[in-house]
Order: C-alpha cells, then sequence, then structure tokens
C-alpha cells in the first residue's frame, strides 16, 4: 500500500532542462569565434561537475560555471559584454515562467484526494521555492523538501520527516540516478517518467534496477491503484 | 518556560562576515583605478540588494553580484584575468574553514542537556550544510532548518515542523532584524548577541522591541536559567 506519492519538480512536474538547452544553444553562439561548439559543451560539462563541490546544483552554479568556462575556452580575451551577456542569461533562468508539464495538474489532482503527496527537488532553495510557488502547486502537497543531493541518506531523512516508511513511498521522477535508484535501494517505490532531454551528469547507462517507465505522468494513477490492490 | 534554543548560524556560531570584508577590500584593491572604494562598496550593496528578488542569499549570488558591480563601475572595461580573480573569491569563500565563535561550543554543550538545540541559518542550501558539518556541531544539534528568508513566515513554519509552540523558544542570534525582531513578532523570546561586523543590509536603526544584549554567548545560560525559574 502507498501512503505517499513523492514528486521530482524539475522535469517531472515543470519544464526546466529546455532552459539549459536554449541558454546552452546561445552560449555556444556567443563563443563561435573562439570555439568550437562540442568541445565549448564538453568544457562546460567538466567545469560544471568538478565545481559541483563548490556550488552544489542549481542555476546560480551554472552561472559561475558559465563565466568560467568562457574564460577557459578565450584563455581570458573575453569583453566585459560578454559576461553582462551571461549575467543576463542567470537572471532570465531565475525567472524563467513555470509551465506545468502535460497532464500534471490533473493528475495531482486526483492523487491528491486519496494520498499524501510529496515533492522532493534538488537546487538553489530560493529559486526552487519560488518555483514551487509560481508552479501553484504548492498548496496541493502536504510536504515539500528542497534537498542538495538526493541520494539513499536524503531520502531516508526525508521519508522520516514526513512520518512514512520507504516502502510506502512511490517516487516520481524523470533521472533514474536522483529520483529512482536510491528510492529503490532503501526499500521504497519508483516509476520513471522520462523527459526529452536528460542533462548528461544525470544519464545512467545501465540502471541496475527494474522499475517501470511511463511516457505520460496520468499513467502514474492506474500504477498507484494497482499497488494498492496488491 | 524554554523548550528549545535556536541559534542563528553564520556570525552566531561561526566566524562569517569577516571573509566579506576580506573580499570587499581585495575587491576594492582589484578596480582602485577605476573607482574610489567607497563607491565601490555603495555600488555592491546597491547591486547585492536589487539582485536579492533573483539570487536570494548566499555566497553564490554575492559572487554574481560582485561580478556584475565590477561591470557597471568599470563601464565594461574589465579583463578576463580580472573576472577569473573574482571567481577564485567565491570558491574561497565556499571553501573557507569554519571557525566557531567564542564561547559557542561550551555553551551548546551544556544547554544541550537540558533543552532541544536547533539552528535556523539563511543563504545557499549546499553551502549551509557543508558549514554545519565542518562545524562539527551538526550531531549536538535536534533540529536544523536552512531557510531563504528569515521572517515570521518563515519562523512559524519552522517551529511547527519542530513541534514546540513559539513562546516556548528562545532564539539567539547576531541580527537584529533577521534574528530578533520576527521572533519576538510571534510571541517568542529573543537574545542579541552582536558580532563585530553587520552587514549594512542586516542593520535596523530603531529596533521596535526590547531585548536583552549579550556581548558574550556564553551568558545565554544564565539568561535561560533566570527564564525557566520564572
Amino acid at each position: 500500500m502507498i501512503e505517499v506519492v513523492a514528486f521530482d519538480g524539475d522535469d517531472t512536474l515543470w519544464h526546466h532542462e529546455r532552459i539549459f538547452t536554449d541558454i546552452s544553444a546561445r552560449f555556444r553562439e556567443l563563443l563561435k569565434h573562439h570555439v568550437d561548439g562540442n568541445i565549448l559543451d564538453e568544457v562546460l560539462l567538466a567545469t560544471e561537475r568538478s565545481n559541483l563541490k563548490f556550488f552544489g546544483y542549481g542555476v546560480k552554479g551554472f552561472g559561475l560555471s558559465l563565466i568560467e568556462t568562457a574564460l577557459d575556452v578565450c584563455d581570458g580575451e573575453i569583453t566585459g559584454a560578454e559576461v553582462a551577456t551571461m549575467l543576463d542569461w542567470i537572471k532570465e533562468m531565475l525567472g524563467d515562467p513555470v509551465e506545468l508539464l502535460p497532464g500534471v495538474e490533473e493528475t495531482v489532482e486526483a492523487l491528491r484526494t486519496t494520498h499524501r503527496l510529496g515533492i522532493v527537488t534538488k537546487g538553489d532553495l530560493f529559486d526552487q521555492e519560488g518555483k514551487i510557488a509560481r508552479s501553484g502547486l504548492g498548496e496541493r502537497f502536504d510536504h515539500v523538501a528542497i534537498v542538495s543531493e538526493k541520494d539513499e541518506t536524503t531520502y531516508l531523512r526525508v521519508f522520516a520527516d514526513w512520518g512514512v516508511s520507504p516502502e510506502r513511498v512511490l517516487m516520481v521522477g524523470n533521472s533514474v540516478r536522483s529520483d529512482i535508484e536510491p528510492v529503490l535501494a532503501i526499500g521504497g517505490q519508483a516509476v520513471h517518467v522520462p523527459y526529452d532531454i536528460t542533462w548528461q551528469h544525470e544519464v545512467v547507462d545501465a540502471p541496475q534496477s527494474d522499475f517501470p517507465v511511463f511516457d505520460d505522468v496520468r499513467r502514474v494513477l492506474g500504477h498507484v491503484e494497482r499497488l494498492g490492490r496488491s
């Protein structure tokens, strides 16, 4: 029996990765006179990963990594105007309107009549709080956890805070690495609802477990019902 | 009777503002050929404040504001090397060793034998979690709340999460604006332990309430005892 259905935020409840993709394209355009686009993507990813230990996840750290990457590939030959453009992008990302993914609203509305609902999302605290508020979903969720890392320890702590044992949680998310595998590892249930784009850092080549993969979040409703019956 | 003693983190449990002061001095030095130091301080403060709506509090937002300020005052005439220097400062700040303030360790050790203890701190989630871990205090506190803003709504939510009514909380902090006034406003108790330096944004010219001001955090012990007796 499932007691709590927990959702990831970015790219599960609302669009997120597409603005990164958009900004990355503009970044390639901005620096195309200095560097090939594919190389730029690789340097950016490496910089982001190496900076995770300083910045953690989130848009502000991405912005700082973006500027650092530009300095690297241009060997310091960057103009003030180019840096200013990047700062504008960061603010644009932080102010990006929150657009719910198809089927999210009706799925949440239906589930909340029968289950407690939670959000577990990672990234910048202030940014994620703003997105939850702007999504209009905040009031419909019983629990919200904004976390710096989504690993087994984090999920154990979050579910304990919520007063539910992992066996009675179903986690729904787009990232196998962050939403699915750690929840399965602590005895929870999980459903993968892939998004069109996955950040390279989140890609898992060979998932270690079996789990349902749904192309539409609305299919979570039937899944929850089946789990309840078994 | 006090049930929970809650502490602010930065500049209450551990040193924090001094690294900002240090970096601000280096920032003035870096740009002294472009702009007078006092004007630079003013532009930086104005930029930080105007960016709070995008970045919230914390070191990463400070770093982005630092770069924006440099671009502003130099009218875009900034070198890649100068931007790289600022990025290095941000990482230096995020990796700054956590040094407890005098008397904190013994005060916490004494209080935890008689009271539940909590931390309420604002800033970047990842950075604050790291500081709590590096402080060595984490295990000694029953509750930790990392929040994006310290206002009445936040404190009501945090104390509810902790299962304590505001009347039974004593908050200890260095900021009248963030640690004292909102807690008093919801019926809690609060003690002001000033730090040597206060960020201009946190300065309150005319506090609206009376509250004890202690020059040493150890004096909280006697205060808690007196409150218990009354």
